[in-house]
């Protein structure tokens, strides 16, 4: 998507470990109009999908999702949570997700009531890296005995594994904008 | 908003403590077309204010707050962090956040760059209870020097300090559905 990429260009920056920071449009200051070009796009790309829900995980993932449902007949969007909160609701399924970043594992949980067998499920996230928060997604998905439609992310660190863990599921792919390598604080797109 | 307490009347579910679970369709699973009746009614609220950003906070606010900026000239949405991030920026407001229900304080924080001191910020939660979280972020917005135009819950426990403690402030409250009491395990609403 090319407005994406050249926003990522004029506005990411770049830190160690290959860390892109979008927080001015993306994950912390939420630019609502891109937002709604992206859910757009990704309309665009599973056109001849059938979706009854939408699935992300906190809190980057909310904004996104919640603009993009409107572009798919306003399907419900779930989010799972990553830390136990007091109005959780008793029944949940759970998946642990390993994060590389901040070496820890955390659980990530969906309520029970939120999935139900006969949903067909887009799960969307904004950054694909290493696919573990993607598999902690599709696990719930498949726990609740419900379709993955596919996962979509708004940036794909192509040069990470994320793509094949996650197509290995035998789920499909799709990112808005994948970064082929980061080489000299420059971004290259695939 | 009639639509909405409907919603709480038949999908809200009480709990002990006087907790209103409304995960089915506020805080866990969303319902966009709702949150965009909430945008509108939000806009009706503010019509005559300039409003240049909206802050909310990770991650039940975040939803609501990216449907309802469609409502006023898709200005930026902010949200405030309740965790630590790797992709945290450096240089960051912070405000100490008490937390009742869960007994503990914990910091919110916005990166510099995304509040300026000429904006007018427009502040955006799910609840409104005590309003120690609508304090912290009262506190941030001025720590940029900027102003607050009003804060805006969903949903408002009357029977709680919430908005004394804001109005206290010299801000604006609004809220779309204020619970007057909970009795018999029956939502009563002002």
């Amino acid at each position: 998507m090319e407005e994406l990429k050249q926003r990522i260009l004029r506005d990411g920056k770049l830190s160690e470990g290959s860390i892109v920071k979008v927080g001015s449009f993306l994950n912390h200051s939420m630019d609502i109009h891109l937002f709604n070009n992206m859910g757009k796009e990704l309309k665009k790309r599973f056109e001849t999908e059938e979706i009854t829900k939408i699935l992300t995980i906190e809190a980057s993932g909310i904004g996104i999702a919640a603009i993009a449902s409107q572009y798919f007949n306003f399907v419900p969007v779930v989010f799972a949570k990553k830390f136990p909160a007091t109005n959780m609701d008793k029944g949940t399924y759970e998946a642990k997700v390993h994060s590389y970043t901040k070496n820890t594992t955390y659980n990530v949980r969906v309520g029970k009531d939120y999935i139900s067998k006969e949903d067909k499920v887009l799960i969307i996230d904004d950054f694909l890296a290493n696919g573990c928060a993607a598999l902690g997604l599709i696990d719930i998905v498949r726990q609740a005995e419900a379709e993955v439609v596919g996962f979509a992310a708004v940036i794909e660190k192509g040069f990470q594994m994320g793509r094949k863990v996650i197509e290995d599921e035998n789920v499909r792919v799709e990112a808005l904008a994948i970064i082929e390598k980061i080489e000299d604080n420059k971004i290259y797109f695939k």
